[in-house]
């Protein structure tokens, strides 16, 4: 058996669902949405899946799904991807990130990760036979110094796998952070992953700016997006990765032996949602900051510290103002056992020296889940 | 970027595919059937979509499935599964195949690998950081010997990566080839990854046996099967994984990262699928066995030598009594660009010292689609 992966533990995300099941609790942990997705992408999906094609389609995708991803991110955020050498269809992000990881990297590269970071990261990097280096990002800002990137870039440097907008912390990164970013990448010769599934996610009008627009990463970067989080149906596991020919070559090969292809009715009914209207976009945002601020509203009427958040199905709250005694972890166990609402320590989020004063909530739901949930917090506010 | 991926060519399915297309070829080149999969299990997909759950369900698959899956192989094959513990849901095959390699392999150990191979096998094991043993099959009987697996196996082999009914061979191995291979993993504590996913495609009134049946094997044994082949519809990407539980914890850890979770609107028709009425499975596999027939006997009509074919949607052609000097690749060529029509050349299922003188073409297709390819290739035979 494999040490690294026989001595992990499941997933938190998956634990805390079993949890809130087993409570009956409002689940505010795991990220997905109460709303079912956007009926007419479904229905196209419905129809292809009776009507159309349900064989292998092409490895890289669909055309008419490569297409479409292309116009997207060309109208959405200017970029100009060539859809035949340029973009790729996988089965999910987390496919995506895993094939971009062995694809890219040789054993004992040196690998830059963010903490908090997601849980798959790390495993996936060391497995791959990476030499992960981590930054640390702090709260309440959880800002990118050039000071702590300085710490762990080296001329080993290989790749760097960045999350923008990025979970846990509910942050969009500024496009100074970003700058800084790129030019470390560029100095050291590495190639910058970017795991931007939150991309349509951002409040507040901000602007995404995705990794291939930074001046002289065209030919370094690796976009990940997720049509699961763009129309928020996390089940359908369809995702994208755009990046230069040169490294999509390489790209390609890790995906055609980890799922080969994807379903291509989904792909169908994606290459359909990513054409609708610029409004349905924006009013999808309006609804999910509209969310946000409920939850955040609300848990700040019950004495809790909120962190703000930017972007993301998530929101923060630091319980150090409340108690500095209390730790993440356990309070989350009393929060989905005793209040009956599930949210995920934040400190499941770092390979090492956890921050756990933080914990996470999901507030894509609608009003009657957050105001049940706030309801039952009431207790401990 | 990875030497391995980066000098990886791409899958000869997916250049064969392309070359068909170029040439309007009939395409008996990769695998997959004309025929549009059963209306019924679409249907139920198609209503998943539209009224169902399109959220991540659990990480393992959906309770339905995996009852279904564990109830599916106890009524055909005898085999008792818990469904908690001992069955997952997968992304397809290919994903259960590269989960199982990165999650049981420790850099350094030894492989067992049989030649021809299924071609995302060998890099996925190199990549997994396992140091490949090839043993030889050999046309026209392709068999399993002792010798065969004395020269390979070792007190360092620790995975053997194994595929019955076989791809591209067509054969279904024998009781005795199988207890062989059962008494040599025992002998040197090594886990059988059996890629199953051909299970029902099987002809002449033969059944399968699972590596999980086998003597002493239950708890060192990983089955891998495939909805996509059962159901032939190649595009779904539904796989399943049934081993004792200690692999499944190390086995479901790789899931987790790689895919985590299947659309489960996909999973519930599935579910329903499997279920259906022995009649069904059997009339599927006349129908396969009769277009099996059409062809070897069209082919063996136009002089060529056709090889045995007990199992999967292919069979094989030697072209050596047809002419010494033909090389396969060249003559597949050959065929696409003049005759239009795509098979597969079985020197791609070779890593090395490649036999060149067999081709494979994919029976599973209408007696029309068949008839066409004949009809081209009476020119060639
Ligand atoms: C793979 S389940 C986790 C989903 C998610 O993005 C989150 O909750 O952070
Ligand atoms: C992944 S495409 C190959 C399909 C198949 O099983 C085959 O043609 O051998």
């Amino acid at each position: 058996m494999n040490s690294l992966f026989a001595s992990l533990p499941t997933t938190v995300f998956e634990t805390m669902s079993r949890l809130a099941r087993e409570h009956d609790a409002v689940n505010l942990g795991q990220g997905f949405p109460d709303d079912p997705g956007p009926l007419d992408v479904r229905q196209k999906a419905a129809e292809a899946i009776v009507d159309g094609w349900n064989q292998y389609p092409p490895m890289m995708g669909t055309p008419e799904l490569r297409h479409a991803v292309a116009a997207h991110y060309r109208a959405w955020q200017g970029l100009d991807l060539d859809p035949e050498s340029e973009v790729m269809v996988t089965s999910g992000a987390t496919e995506a990130i895993a094939g971009a990881l062995l694809a890219l990297i040789e054993p004992g590269d040196e690998v830059v990760l963010f903490q908090p970071l997601y849980d798959a990261y790390l495993p996936l990097v060391q497995r791959a036979g990476g030499v992960p280096r981590l930054v640390r990002l702090v709260p309440p800002h959880w800002r990118i110094t050039e000071e702590a990137l300085a710490q762990v870039f080296s001329p080993r440097t290989r790749l760097v796998l960045f999350n923008n907008p990025h979970n846990p912390t509910g942050r969009v990164f500024g496009r100074d952070e970003l700058d800084t970013l790129a030019r470390f990448c560029t100095r050291s010769g590495a190639v910058l992953v970017s795991d931007e599934v939150w991309e349509h996610v951002i409040f507040d009008g901000l602007s995404h700016h995705s990794v291939l627009s930074l001046p002289g990463l065209r030919g370094r970067a690796v976009k990940i997006g997720s049509a699961g989080k763009i129309f928020g149906m996390t089940g359908w596991k369809v995702g994208f990765v755009c990046a230069a020919p040169e490294l999509m070559r390489a790209l390609s090969r890790a995906h055609q032996f980890l799922t080969f292809t994807t379903p291509p009715a989904l792909q169908q009914a994606v290459a359909y949602g990513l054409g609708k209207e610029r409004d349905w976009f924006l009013s999808t945002r309006a609804g999910l900051q509209r969310s946000r601020d409920r939850l955040a509203r609300g848990l700040a009427g019950l004495g809790f510290s909120v962190l703000p958040s930017a972007g993301t199905y998530f929101l923060n709250v630091d319980l150090a103002p409340l108690d500095p005694a209390l730790r993440d972890e356990a309070f989350c166990r009393r929060l989905v056992e005793r209040e009956r609402v599930a949210a995920i320590p934040v400190s499941a989020f770092y390979a090492e020296q956890p921050v756990e004063s933080v914990i996470r909530f999901c507030f894509a739901k609608t009003d009657a889940t957050l105001d049940r949930a706030l309801n039952r917090l009431s207790a401990v506010g």
